[in-house]
């Protein structure tokens, strides 16, 4: 019987583990449970995830990498969670505001639900929502943030104008190849 | 200006474009394109992609792992394209037959249009469609395979029942922890 024993991602594992352990013991587990035991049929599960249902999401993060390189787009990473309110309210607005919608489709678009290993994506800190931009150089714009020192990278609905401004500012590429 | 530099994403992209340059070619920028431009509302795309709406399907191939280990599961992984007819016409099947998508509740499932940059994900080539097992000790069941020697990991819709049984050998964990 042949093996192929994937030790490089035990270690991943392991440090998802370590960094994921409070949002797991929020979500994850019950949450599985209980959605695999719902005998109603339910609605498909989306990559939108409410987000903008007409837009199109990236799945990975590593998809995004490539397509922003590829496509020479920025990358917007909205992290979430289902069963956090500010999330929720946060998520409702954006939705709902037509320019922010618009705007978007300029941008390779990927909500996550679930911390990546690259710890890149939290300058200071996991925390939810938290929205960060990648430059199509594959370049954090760790400049691009919101009004709360101790979360740079956190939105309450009332800042949906701020992160309006800070998506035209991402679309302004720091290189720009001809 | 701050910016966190991740290098090493650049690595990994590179290698990725190398991979998935003919996929790439099929799929990637074209319906990138295609989608944004569409004027008509259409429906949210699905995690499920049509493979079971009903079941929980994974995000990311590290959110499967942390699972799978957390939850003592193994985890079922089809890699497809939405433009490859052998895709979709084992996706019909598989969607279709009872049995199969009652088991498929007993795995942590993934389903991929996107490699990942894990070589054990390819232990034969990368090719759609290809269907892999992975132990919850993180170990890569390259044992469970269809019927063709030069692919040793597709299967075409006559095959599903193969698919059935080797979702039972899958659901056999190789160590179990008490």
């Amino acid at each position: 019987m042949e093996k192929s024993c994937i030790s490089v991602f035990l270690l991943l594992v392991a440090v998802s583990y370590a960094l994921a352990k409070d949002f797991t013991s929020k979500n994850d587990g019950k949450r599985d449970t209980k959605e695999v035991k719902e005998t109603k049929p339910r609605l498909p599960q989306t990559l939108s995830r409410g987000w903008g249902d007409n837009l199109v999401w990236i799945q990975t993060y590593e998809e995004a990498l490539f397509r922003a390189k590829n496509g020479n787009k920025p990358i917007m990473i909205i992290h979430h969670l289902e069963d956090c309110p500010h999330s929720q309210a946060l998520k409702k607005v954006f939705a709902e505001h037509k320019e922010i919608q618009k705007m978007a489709e300029k941008f390779v678009l990927l909500n996550l639900v679930y911390e990546t290993t690259d710890k890149n994506l939290s300058p200071d800190g996991q925390y939810v929502p938290r929205v960060l931009f990648i430059d199509p150089s594959l370049t954090v714009r760790a400049d691009i943030t919101g009004r709360y020192s101790n979360r740079l990278y956190a939105y309450e609905p009332s800042d949906i104008s701020l992160l309006y401004s800070n998506m035209q500012k991402a679309l302004k590429l720091l290189k720009t190849e001809l």
